[in-house]
This record gives C-alpha cells, structure tokens and sequence, in this order.
C-alpha cells in the first residue's frame, strides 16, 4: 500500500459506444498485456483481474469494434491462446497517441495549475 | 434511465496531490454550481450529492490548494452562503482550457478510431 508521493495530472480516455464503454485505460492495458502474454488468462493475471471479467473486457470491445480487436483460439497446446488483430494493435497505438498529444497540448495549463497546489 | 446514444469519446482529467484528488471533473462542476448558486447545499442539491459529501469535497480542494478556492460564511441572512475566490474562479478556468486543449488535439485520433466502431 504504497502512496503516491508529489503532483500528478491524470488523464483518462473512455470510449463509449452507446451505454458500452469500447475503450479505456483499463480495456487497452489488457490488450497490451494480452499481446505480450498471448492469452486472456495469463493477461487477466497481470493485470490482477478476474479471467471472467478479462474475457467480459474482450468480448465488449469486439463487439463495440467493427472487427475484433483479440482473437482468441480453444483448445491445443495450453488450452489455446489469444492474440491482437492487426486492429487490435491499431487501436492501442491510436489511444496511447491521443493520451500522448493530450498530455503534450496541456501542459501549459498543467504547469499553471502545479503553481496554485500544496505538496 | 436515459441511454446514451452514439458514440463519444470521454476525457476526464484528475489532479492528484498524494493520494487525494485536488480536482476531478465532480469537484470543478461543484465549484460552478457554488458560483452559481452561492451556496454549497443549494450546489450539492444541483449536483445531486449529499452536503456531507459536498462539504469534503470542498474542504479537500481548499486543503490541496496554497489558498481556498471557496470561502463559506456561517450564519447571516439565510444560513450563510458560499462564494469561490479569485483563485477557484481561475482553477475553473484553466481546467475546462485543458479539456478543451485535450479535446481539440487529440480530434484527429478520435476520427480514426470512429471510423472502425460500430453504431
């Protein structure tokens, strides 16, 4: 139960499509943990979620998506695996850009807002 | 029980002084609401919170920050009244820029990742 120590600014990205949320901080971390791990299971651990709710995670986004972001495969070795689309790693460079440029056209405000705060 | 229509893409920015949020999307439509209203319960009541909770909110803004962002005065004609400061008139300000800053420089992302959603 570490704190966090000084200042930050947090910003936070949630797509929704409808009443769905097709994308967040949460969603695309998964599926850069999926990418690594080639499955859900193992990315769920990572992540410290449950398999349940990775799986529910995926299944909202490929259904939010007009293709699949993961494909997942059943049985083989291991008891299948996952892996991104081509998609699946689009949709992940498009939010980690729009995290980035948001965080880079703000920063004057930021820095002005920094100046007002105790710590 | 309204549903959200369509698709939108949702920025929420939360500053963080350790582990508390200074501000947050919540705490900047409550000091508007105060502006509006000069009062922290009529505010609460607009923005649908309890006034327990509204008052810690404000008290924690007014802790995070070097001065208060709202002053509130006991007693008097009604109760007493709440009004922000030229300080949480300015943290308004620069907040809703950095939302609008975020929003305009990420647009580009943003119809990207439109064109391959659903709905």
């Amino acid at each position: 139960m570490s704190k966090t120590k000084g200042l930050n600014c947090r910003s936070r990205y949630r797509i929704m499509s409808g009443d769905l949320i097709a994308l967040g901080p949460g969603k695309v971390d998964l599926l850069e943990s999926i990418d690594q791990e080639g499955s859900i299971s193992q990315a769920a651990r990572q992540s410290h979620l449950s398999y349940r709710r990775a799986w529910d995670m995926v299944d909202t986004m490929n259904r939010c998506f007009k293709k699949p972001l993961v494909i997942s495969a059943t049985g083989g070795k291991g008891g299948g695996g996952a892996e991104l689309t081509p998609l699946g790693k689009k949709v992940i460079t498009i939010y980690r850009e729009m995290e980035s440029k948001a965080s880079q056209a703000t920063q004057q405000e930021w820095n002005s807002l920094k100046k007002y705060l105790t710590l």
